[in-house]
């Protein structure tokens, strides 16, 4: 959604989007997965002599986010850092988006969850455990940008919430006066779309990750990636994180 | 290739790096041309407030790279900088490789063009021209992992110079000897594979680029990239200039 996109804010641009952020989201999975898990990058902390805490990985993000912030990228509603301590003005003159959001949305930030589950579940689940290759840097890169692509699906949550609230202010009002997070969840549960969804990002994993060769007979065997896993990837952790970041958004959105 | 890989180093085994290399500048390709070209990051100089010279866009690779090398990125020999007075010592300790190349591998570096083709001639041919986004910070992470993609594709004309060196040692070696780079070049062209790659990444970009529905017709009209400038990408530049890379390699290869 670019800047001032306010008018066209619907939930059929918004469901496009979705749509295209999953194929991001999928090219980077088989990027990152073609290195192993490289525990190292994630486990090794710095000599003290770097004067640097934490591990490797994370003084990566960390510094990668700094240097992002420099050009305005966290001034974006759509992006959510994870490391919201450590960034920095704007080295460049931006204009400032006309806010699409409710201002309590800057409140609501799942990223250290997203990161807790990507280094102990997802990497775990998808790379293979040689050693170490030593390819840190590549590997991190790979991380950060599959990362911020799974940050910003499942933030947009936040504006799938605006526009259902917009749409259908009446049923929601009451849930939100009560703080009733249940209600809420129910109300904006579609078990039929996440199933489609769930398919449809199956599909896309098949697609994406095929070998393609000149012969004309697609290689179904050597698959890049597991399908099955890129819907339990949705199933498991976009969609309901996703959820979440909607019930906590419109929890706040009458303040 | 993983350190130590010397006894594995086979035209075999650079083939088939080389084409899991096009999925990725395929689907790194893809993510670029969401954003239209956003000039601004190229010709934008920096404030003279900020003591940085150069584009926005130069200031955000150059700290990249720095960063990276940090981890030792730029310890492995299928990596080459772009900026490579810009490098830091890495923070971490590194098991050197055992050399696989010719010591003079480290001067062979056409990264000044393929920066200058990237931003002059590709990204006028892949982008739309509309008006900046201002999403200037994911912009130039898209361009980041894909020139440093394009360049290791590139670059890896290195490698399969060395393994083409190693086999016939005696028909390159007076070739070498009179520094004559045409009959070099020559020698190490093969028309026929180059036309098949030209096929082969055309239809990878007809498929990574293709929506993915759940509808059992694949929608052959909305396809994210054109195939036949992706042909023409490969045709125009990836190849002549690994094969150039090729060529300073050899000549230097008996130094």
């Amino acid at each position: 959604m670019a800047c001032g996109d306010d008018g066209k804010l619907s939930l059929d641009s918004i469901r496009d989007s979705l749509i295209r952020q999953e194929d991001t989201i999928i090219f980077n999975l088989i990027e990152r997965i073609k290195f192993p898990i490289n525990p190292s990058l994630y486990k090794q902390q710095l000599p003290s002599s770097s004067n640097i805490s934490g591990s490797l990985f994370q003084y990566l993000f960390q510094e990668t986010e700094s240097l992002q912030s420099k050009v305005g990228r966290y001034l974006s509603p759509e992006e959510n850092p994870f490391f919201p301590d450590n960034l920095s003005d704007s080295i460049i003159p931006l204009t400032k988006c006309t806010p699409v959001l409710h201002p309590a949305a800057a409140s609501v930030n799942v990223n250290e969850k997203i990161l807790d589950i990507y280094i102990n579940q997802m990497l775990p689940l998808f790379c293979t455990e040689a050693d170490d290759d030593a390819n840190f840097a590549t590997t991190a890169a790979c991380d950060i940008q599959l990362l911020q692509a799974l940050s910003r699906r499942i933030h947009y949550g936040k504006f799938v919430a605006e526009v259902k609230f917009r749409d259908s202010t009446d049923e929601y009002k009451p849930f939100i006066l009560a703080q009733d997070k249940d209600a809420l969840m129910k109300l904006l549960t579609f078990e039929a779309v996440e199933e489609m969804v769930k398919k449809r990002v199956a599909k896309k994993a098949k697609v994406f990750g095929q070998e393609v060769t000149l012969n004309d007979s697609i290689e179904e065997v050597k698959g890049k990636i597991d399908p099955l896993l890129v819907s339990r990837l949705y199933d498991e952790w976009v969609m309901p994180l996703t959820k979440f970041v909607e019930v906590e958004y419109l929890l706040r959105r009458l303040d």
